[in-house]
């Protein structure tokens, strides 16, 4: 069903494709981008814009999760970052952004990984989530917070405590068949069907795995694996699956699970590497029903990170596979949302970046956009 | 019809070609460069050279305007832009101009793209309109001005009072039904007919909306979507048609639409991204009768942009896509067109170019030299 | 049977991928990386980790090669590099180490070639061979040194008498099939079947040639021809064979010999250009049974490389293609092979990565990871 | 025949490759590199090595042309060039190559380019065409020199008076039906069949251009058009035809004109960006019988470019294509063409480096080493 490249006599693979390898075309039709919804639905929570904040520390604290809520997105807060391990997380965030290396010195690089090694290995304590969730909550968003599925089993009840709406469960990889000789691994169908919440899985990046983490009775599946900026994945781990590709892989598995469940319609959600509104149209394009941005929303002024991004895996103690990458700050949440930009580089007013791509390509609600025509281009210096 | 890839289960697309992708190749006949003839000849006007200066406000002015008409061209004054805003514009272009910027500092492009928005943000002044078309009119050359299609019903009577010889809308990307529940969009094929002068509508960039803007009774369509070196549109919108298939598109639907009107030839004039001879040769052999040029001759002595170039989505209020470029000046507008150059980059001497190139390839007629052969080659240090 | 493009009239060729070009993907099952092995058994000898320490000065001394045998590697000793030329190495080691060179000096590459051939024009001392083979021996690790081609005729009977445990018989590209005028060849079939220790050799780079090489009777096969990183032999020769799809060749090779020999399994084993925990983990997923990493190890403290890598192609008297490639240095060996890693790039803890992969991608055992789904995708910025 | 791909709807063309788009492969069988043989005969004349120096005014003076041909080459002098425009040639190039230029200006190409149009323009003199080829005939080598088509029919009486071994005729692009209203062309076919002396001619880059060239008698058809190092014919003209497919389409019409002919071969001399021994060996694995060299051969001590190198296309009074490029120098030409090497780029010992590839694959004679296999990879970062 898939086109195949024979890459030598004993194996062969499908070619795969980079959001920076497909645009979106015009058709026949334009729009008033005025007359265009950004309006997204999951379970019983309706939303303005399909936007979720990404639960890594340089993006989401819980002042900004709030933010993004009264903004009309879903901030989903890292329930085994700093914030849970750190009762006051300023002075840490302040270390982590005034961290100066020497790019010329060879070892910069390690001495970053170093201290993010260090500033995570101070212990989750379950009074902290309790507490970080209820000032979510008291401020009348709605409330998600994310585990891996590592430490859900021992977590999540007193998540459930605290009270969220959307449990989010995210892992570099997270498969709904995970084996261990060692420890019983959490069992996600179980899981999910005792649980009055709905959950948000992943990150899922092909057909198969997707269809797999659906069946599990979830209400979304984030499409992506430590893909984005920060990640060296591909470097240290000979991964890669990129996310032209792996978003309408996933799509067509929503397609697909849809028929085969007799009509429940799983929410496809990208996750990683959504740097620019482009990236935002191209994932929706793509298949997309709402996107999880980790750098584009690290750029608000409010932002954690101060002007940096770093994600989960370049803590990890052992197999590290991550940077702390310069990202900048280009102006306040809502400026980034909804506007005015001031920046021609598809870095502000991500909303209306998106509505006015739709009006142009002749579109005027988010369902119907994934059916836009896409094209194959080169990924370099293509006009 | 079209070669389709697969980029994911659920979403197919065209490879698309840019003009660096392909290079046209000599047939088994050479010419004398002296043979060549570069006429083109649009409704009842005939010109020496195919070249069409861009509406923008770095290349031209009504000076420039009529020094390219004089030059056996065609000036389009952007009647939106600055020379309808204020009565004293230079002082505006030195501003823009002189506008320093510090490329170390992150903030740079904000400011360059502030001050745009400020400057544009002046009224356009009727008046104005009517001055600036009469300047061109009395000097004898083929009088052009361009509006975009929302602010065509507001103003085009001003511009047929002063006088106009061809009428040009232009837009990001112009299509023939364009929907609005707010106002009463324009409707363009009931507006071109009961017009008077001919009609240049676009940017277009597909076959199926040039064809619909062909069926509009425009006499020329404009190929492209704001794809040219200041434009960001890829980036910021995510929208994208690479220069060479668009041309190809456009000229198919140009061919079937001759036959479907039968007889009725419309011209197709690739608009954004031709910065060099080269490009100029390759758009002619996708198909083009004739070339908008922005940074080609921007780089023009007389060009009002001292060595600066930038485009109207630089300065839209809330999502401006488009970069103030530095391009520098390579000589007099006269010699940039005939030569003799002094420059070895494609830069000057743009029709001596053509007619070497064409020569060498063996054809004496640009509509001939439409059916030159082209292959495709790595955009990437190919020999 | 293989995918053929046609270059030109007369000529077509296969399209061949490098390891930059495709990437592992995840499976619907992921698994515990305490459950991961990375045992590998060739003839009589078990190791716990698939890793061959390459037969390259800047690599491999007694000292590296006892030290990788300790940690559960191979290390093979070159016996026609330094430690056989030279009675004390250290001195010749730090004049290539501290040769300092003026980058900006267009003559400055070559003054470390001259200086690489200088070096290595001292002759060859077999009582050195022996004296550096029984130190490994008297450490209780497994043994291994190599030879060329060339000159194993004259220098093997030394190396026998001296003791190896596993003989390796290594150039730029080996055939099984080298023809002479001048002098007798090196008769590889018959050489091996009177020797009592395993061979493995190489390099080779297609089906053909591996299958020859096979039949001789070796133990395994390299999979390689001076590709990695010092080696220039792609610009001065010409010859290349990028090793994603050469390794998929030979592991094509196996397979048919396994047939066609009634069982004989020959291992293969990538060697070049592996120089990240990611190129190791594809070139298994590729078909490798182990890999023979340069590069990977010269990054250790203990390397007598100090920062620097070369190869031996390098020092050719009259055809030299290779250069002295700076590396840095990033940990002691046992770090780089067993973590934990401080470094987010996939320079160290090698087999913690791999484990990793293989967990994350739902295998236990390398030689099931082999039948790992890969994609293809752009080598370039690809997310 | 052809493999053609869609540009778009209205155009297709076929993908065409560079040299460093391919790469030869090694065989089952390798060789002694003393057993190669890099001999070549065209004509009546045999050479050593396949090399023949370009006649362009940074590479072949009277003394290189005399000094390649005592090393078993042939050299080429421009006849059109520096030699016969000046009695006293060394200030002229002791003008060109000292001519300094800040590349931090912009206008420093065209300072360059204005000071080659300016060199260029003093006159061709006879009396000098008569005394330099004298000068290469009393040392005793084969005497070859160039005209382009233009200036053949002005000077070739001079030129044969004076005597030369082989006349060449080349220009950017040569063909067999050139058209001209203002003067009479000259017809290839019957200038080569009433001259006495073996004609080359071209460049060619298609199979029907050069097919066409054969039959008018030609002996050799040079491949290429400007092609090389100095030539920005490709962004001037938007003329490319990348070189290995250009090779590999003109030996098609070699075989099929031997055939046509009744077994008349014409020898296929790649012309144009062979600057290193890799790209030599891959012209001749393609189907070149002769490689004419410029860039390679400027490195020489000896050259008259001093480091410098430039084409005939640079100093075009008024279409310019091409640059004074900077390529530094190596060595004497004696240890260019045979070594020993320092330099491992493949810049240095050509025939060493070729010798030793063949031996690689298995080949000892350039006739056979045509049908070596090649593959297709990635211009960037393959390995």
């Amino acid at each position: 069903m898939s086109y195949e490249i024979e890459i030598g006599r004993a194996k062969r693979g499908r070619r795969a494709f980079s959001l920076d390898d497909i645009a979106i075309v015009p058709s026949r039709r334009t729009r008033d981008p005025e007359d265009v919804s950004t309006k997204w639905q999951i379970d019983a929570f309706t939303f303005d814009t399909p936007v979720i904040g990404a639960p890594m520390d340089s993006v989401m604290s819980p002042a900004t999760a709030i933010a993004l809520g009264k903004l009309g997105g879903l901030g989903v807060l890292n329930l085994e970052g700093l914030w849970t391990r750190y009762e006051d997380v300023q002075p840490v965030l302040d270390e982590i952004a005034n961290l100066e290396v020497d790019l010329a010195d060879a070892a910069a690089e390690t001495k970053v990984t170093r201290k993010l090694q260090e500033l995570y290995s101070a212990p989750i304590q379950a009074e902290l989530i309790s507490a970080r969730l209820k000032e979510i909550r008291d401020s009348g968003v709605v409330v998600a917070g994310s585990l891996t599925p590592q430490r859900t089993q021992e977590h999540y009840k007193t998540v459930l405590a605290a009270g969220v709406d959307i449990f989010v469960i995210r892992g570099t990889t997270v498969s709904a068949e995970h084996v261990s000789q060692n420890q019983e691994p959490l069992n996600l169908k179980q899981f999910i069907y005792e649980l009055d919440v709905p959950v948000i899985v992943g990150g899922a990046s092909g057909y198969t795995p997707a269809l797999h983490l659906m069946r599990t009775g979830a209400a979304g599946v984030l499409v992506g694996f430590g893909g984005g900026a920060t990640s060296t994945t591909r470097r240290a781990l000979g991964i890669n699956v990129p996310t032209a590709t792996a978003i309408s892989d996933v799509a067509a598995a929503r397609r697909d699970y849809l028929d085969e469940s007799g009509g429940r319609y799983v929410h496809v959600i990208a996750d990683g590497g959504l740097g620019t509104s482009g990236d935002i149209v191209k994932a929706i394009a793509l298949g997309a029903d709402a996107v999880m941005l980790g750098t584009a929303l690290a750029r608000a002024d409010e932002a954690p990170g101060q002007g940096w991004h770093w994600g989960m895996e370049a803590s990890h103690e052992s197999v590290p596979r991550g940077d702390r990458v310069r990202i900048g700050r280009v102006g306040p949440m809502s400026e980034l949302l909804y506007g005015p930009s001031h920046h021609s580089n598809g870095t502000s007013n991500l909303m209306g970046m998106l509505r006015r791509s739709m009006a142009t390509t002749g579109y005027s609600e988010l369902k119907e956009f994934q059916r836009v025509d896409v094209l194959v281009n080169d990924s370099i210096g293509g006009r």
